[in-house]
């Protein structure tokens, strides 16, 4: 049931900060669907919890549990960043000790919207969120890992996924869980996309995506070819 | 044969500047494969005129000539810039005369490489190398297009291509007749990247498709999934 916690549960758990938004429900549900317990973290606790259940009616056979963005951060070992860019510093800035030692996956492509332009990548001085995530979190493990992912897509369990999820970090064992999590998503598949400095080209695929979807009237993903 | 062109020669042709490089050579080479009609251009003549004579001896039907830019440039109706992006201003600066009216095709990624950290994108004030072409030839129709696909795979054409070719352009005419060029080369497919605002994303995936290779010691590409 996608209920809050209770008090007494463990074990290994993802968590989705920022997870009410598409991005962060359809990867937990696809997840989920994947056999992994995850959890959805919000500044609400109720509003995830919420979402959760929400989830869980789709897909009973899911554990999808709600709770705080701290909480859902604390209980886990795993942890997506689904939140939008504006939002990650603060975020991170206030969930510093609860991320010491863990996976932290950033998901974030920083974009903005202009009528008539479509979606532009926002510049990021540490080159990347990724990169920006990891300055903030020294004793965390960041991954830059799905920011092409359609959360359309991802949150309709009726259409199979496709295409690639270039994984990119500094820390080998961490990079190698996150495909590995990738490769548990039928037809999604993970590519090893080297050192985190790679995160800032990985990250803006995604406007390049979304311009395309306007024109084409898809949900379009990438693929690397050759491999 | 892979001569100078004779004083005579016209018609609809493609040029590569700078392509005796292996980008511009490859280009060619597929290209005329698919039975147009190109002409290699070099700052020296004679090398360009080398280059091509090599191009039709194992590929006897080709129809390849070598020239200096300039006179590849005159000749030609679409103008493919295969030079070093440290090379593009010059060029375009002596060339901007030749080069009125016509298409312009930058195929140009700008990068460099870091010993430990591999390809990096070079930041363009402009956005990207094409939009810098479109900014110094405003009298041209500047098409960004193949930034993606491996020179070591266009040389070898018993390699079967694979992959999309991104094409971005503000001018819809040439933007088609590009992408039209570009379904003549077997197994390529051409995608409508929009606008050419969207070039400095597609030029990027270069860097991170070249790190990639590195690690899968393989010549990747890109391609669109869901379209």
């Amino acid at each position: 049931m996608g209920t809050q916690l209770q008090g007494d549960e463990r074990g290994y758990m993802l968590a989705f900060l920022g997870g009410t938004g598409p991005e962060g429900r359809g990867l937990a549900l696809r997840l989920a669907l994947a056999g992994e317990e995850v959890i959805i973290g919000s500044r609400d606790g109720e509003r995830a919890a919420t979402a959760a259940d929400e989830l869980v009616q789709h897909s009973p056979m899911a554990r999808i549990a709600g709770g705080d963005n701290h909480e859902a951060a604390s209980r886990s070992e795993v942890v997506f960043l689904t939140v939008p860019y504006e939002a990650q510093r603060p975020l991170l800035e206030q969930l510093r000790g609860s991320l010491m030692g863990k996976v932290v996956v950033d998901v974030i492509a920083p974009m903005r919207f202009e009528r008539g332009r479509g979606a532009i990548a926002v510049p990021v001085d540490a080159g990347s969120a990724a990169e920006e995530a990891q300055e903030l979190l020294p004793d965390s493990q960041v991954v830059a890992a799905f920011q092409n992912i359609s959360a359309e897509t991802l949150l309709d369990p009726s259409v199979a996924m496709e295409g690639d999820v270039i994984v990119c970090s500094d820390h080998r064992e961490a990079k190698a869980l996150v495909m590995a999590l990738t490769n548990r998503i039928p037809q999604l598949r993970a590519v090893d996309g080297g050192a985190l400095a790679n995160a800032r080209y990985v990250e803006q695929i995604t406007p390049l995506l979304i311009n395309i979807n306007r024109i084409y009237k898809v949900h379009s993903g990438i693929q690397i070819v050759g491999l």
